[in-house]
């Protein structure tokens, strides 16, 4: 059993770097076709998938899942409608393979470029949402890339059906159907035995909880993208503009409270403490959201519950805010670098070298000034739509976009040029 | 002893993390001023660092070291000045920290951009030479980043003279001492110690032998930028200009066989072998090239010593070279991907889509029309120096300069806006 399911996470892994191999040089045209070819058969096959995803809502029903894992898992006529938009907001996305954004002339005459190629091959391991598996193979698709994925075990049909599609689209259109492969075993040593392919597989990109994202980040031979939580701060400044600091945490915090770049700490100067705190506390509470402060806040607003040690760098994921007041930039900036996530942090102010001290000291993937912490997204900062946010620095800082899931090779242009 | 080891090297690992975030907002002009400050003291205490060079090579003496070995460990006089001119090259290189390069405007009005930061902390892994101590230490002070040197046990009593000059300089400079720091111990597990850090350490970057580098992947736990061997091919096409060929050749194989940049293999095209593999035989074995060759080339050559399979795919590091006939590009681009080694790759050809189809699909970090392999080079390509080659994708493919010692952060200056 054991050296079967390695022969099979193995199979998968050996023909994924093939296909990748003609997907290194498919054109534009090619995948763009297959793309819209996927958004088709997922209209016309939607009964179908519909009634397979039917049946991991009823095994989840008997396992007990949580109404909001089943709500996560099921594949409503909306959420097939968003998976086809996405399709074709990737097919209208800028193909970045092949570009090269300048040339060097070095003194011997040679050019010098460097050429955006794809990756090879990813891996993306994910929990409950069946859409992440059509969203990720279009996104790799686009980029070049051949793709594994490996949904949670409860969408196990889900995702199978999915891959139907997807390999019918390639094979369609004349693409190795191995460039997307859904792992059809739910055995979880078939992660462990994916994150040892090191030989065939370039990246892994793991979606889901921490839980998921620490256990993939420890077993795998294979390099990882990934953000651990997104705990996400906005200071107020001493020289901020209220009027615009209310609606940004407003926004920040209540729109969606439940995902990575909503706001989980205010740090309020203490020069504006006294009179904004009172203000904002109110507006907050009417929205609906618990406030938890330092003794200083407690000072100010003597009936605010007063915020636990765990309450810092917090990621409630719901609608609490812990609160704290500061002396000033220095004592944020110790703050975030202590509490922080490497994720979001905003500050409110009108004062330039404020502004500019921040933006440049702070060490997060995104950095913003007068702006909703909700802006840390890939279709928000322009790059078309994400796989992920990283907030490890290497190869990806934020946000990644099709870019992310590309490399860069050099290009040489000789004459006959030799090295003295 | 195991425990006091263990402290040892996470004191390193936290001082370095320390350091790093002061280094994070230096000025140009601050890290500048140490690097001068590093090649005067170098230069003023050189009678110093050659005494405490001597124990090592008496050392090694005694241990019996081979003399390539004891020629690498030793700083002469050449060997400080070109530690001291390093120092002044990195000293006039754009210092890469704070770079926008370009900035989008959302439709609501957000201005974004990504600027370039230091990674944090870096871990150099290295064998013999210790001139790598003051090179690697100068290239992450220049891109703001903390650096933990851990050389070869050969070369310790060296290292740590270096890095004494280096934590005065930083000292008289007014900058965390643990900006540089080497690890003063030479057991071998304080290596597995280093690699165990990720809380502390960002990056891994291994110089040496392959054995060296699969130990350091096979046991970091911290992402690590390698290449394990360069095995690099020219590949003579049907329309090649066979002047341009033969230069090409010659300085690839022959300039410095011993490095990794220099060509292993070479494929003929069959329309060319009959007349241009006799001549460039020729040529080669008058430069004291031994040539090993397929059995079509031994119908051309009978008196070629016919290659073994381990020929192919071989990184000779030596006067030998594998040759083979090959029907076309096709065949040639196969050869490479089973053979190859990601690193260098070059064509000899006139023919334009010949040209443009061998830099697009060839997979390799550098990939070069009618150019030397030698070429492949930090410094060669423009970026001013380098601190290693990447063969995988990662990050970073190619050789790495400052800008690889950096990543990018998302940069938003908003006005006010909420997300809708």
């Amino acid at each position: 059993m054991e050296s079967s399911l390695e022969q099979i996470v193995g199979t998968l892994a050996v023909q994924a770097r093939k296909a990748s191999l003609t997907l290194m040089a498919l054109s534009t045209a090619k995948k763009n076709a297959a793309l819209l070819r996927i958004a088709e058969l997922l209209d016309a096959e939607r009964k179908y998938v519909q009634a397979e995803n039917r049946k991991d809502i009823l095994l989840g029903q008997e396992k007990g899942l949580s109404a909001a894992m089943l709500n996560r898992l099921e594949l409503t006529d909306a959420v097939v409608a968003s998976m086809i938009a996405g399709l074709r907001e990737v097919c209208a996305l800028n193909d970045p393979v092949g570009e090269i954004r300048e040339m060097v002339k070095r003194p011997n005459g040679l050019m010098v470029g460097r050429m955006r190629v794809p990756l090879g091959v990813i891996a993306m391991i994910y929990e409950s949402r069946p859409n992440v598996t059509i969203d990720a193979a279009a996104l790799c698709l686009k980029s070049g890339n051949a793709v594994i994925l490996r949904g949670g075990s409860e969408s196990i049909h889900s995702n199978m059906a999915l891959a139907r599609i997807l390999q019918q689209a390639f094979a369609d259109e004349g693409i190795d159907p191995n460039a997307a492969q859904v792992v059809p075993v739910t055995d979880r040593s078939a992660v462990n035995i994916l994150l040892a392919q090191e030989q065939y597989i370039d990246l892994v990109i793991p979606r889901g909880g921490e839980g998921l994202i620490r256990f993939v980040a420890q077993n795998s031979r294979i390099p990882v993208l990934k953000h651990y939580k997104g705990v996400c701060h906005i200071f107020v400044d001493r020289d901020a503009d209220l009027d615009k600091a209310t609606p940004i945490i407003i926004n920040s915090k209540v729109q969606r409270p439940g995902v990575c770049n909503s706001l989980e700490g205010l740090l309020l100067h203490r020069s504006v403490a006294g009179e904004y705190l009172p203000l904002i506390a109110g507006i907050l509470q009417r929205e609906g959201v618990e406030l938890r402060g330092c003794p200083r806040c407690l000072q100010i607003l003597p009936e605010m519950r007063p915020a636990q040690e765990s309450d810092w760098g917090c990621e409630h994921l719901d609608m609490i805010l812990s609160v704290k007041v500061v002396d000033g930039l220095e004592e944020a900036r110790a703050y975030i670098q202590q509490y922080g996530s490497q994720h979001t942090e905003s500050i409110i102010t009108e004062n330039y070298s404020t502004a500019r001290e921040f933006i440049t000291t702070i060490d997060a993937s995104a950095v913003m000034v007068n702006a909703s912490t909700r802006f840390n997204d890939g279709g928000q900062l322009g790059l078309g739509t994400e796989i992920g946010i990283s907030t490890t620095k290497l190869h990806a800082y934020g946000p990644m976009g099709l870019e992310e899931l590309t490399t860069r090779k050099f290009v040489v242009f000789g004459q006959g040029q030799v090295r003295a």
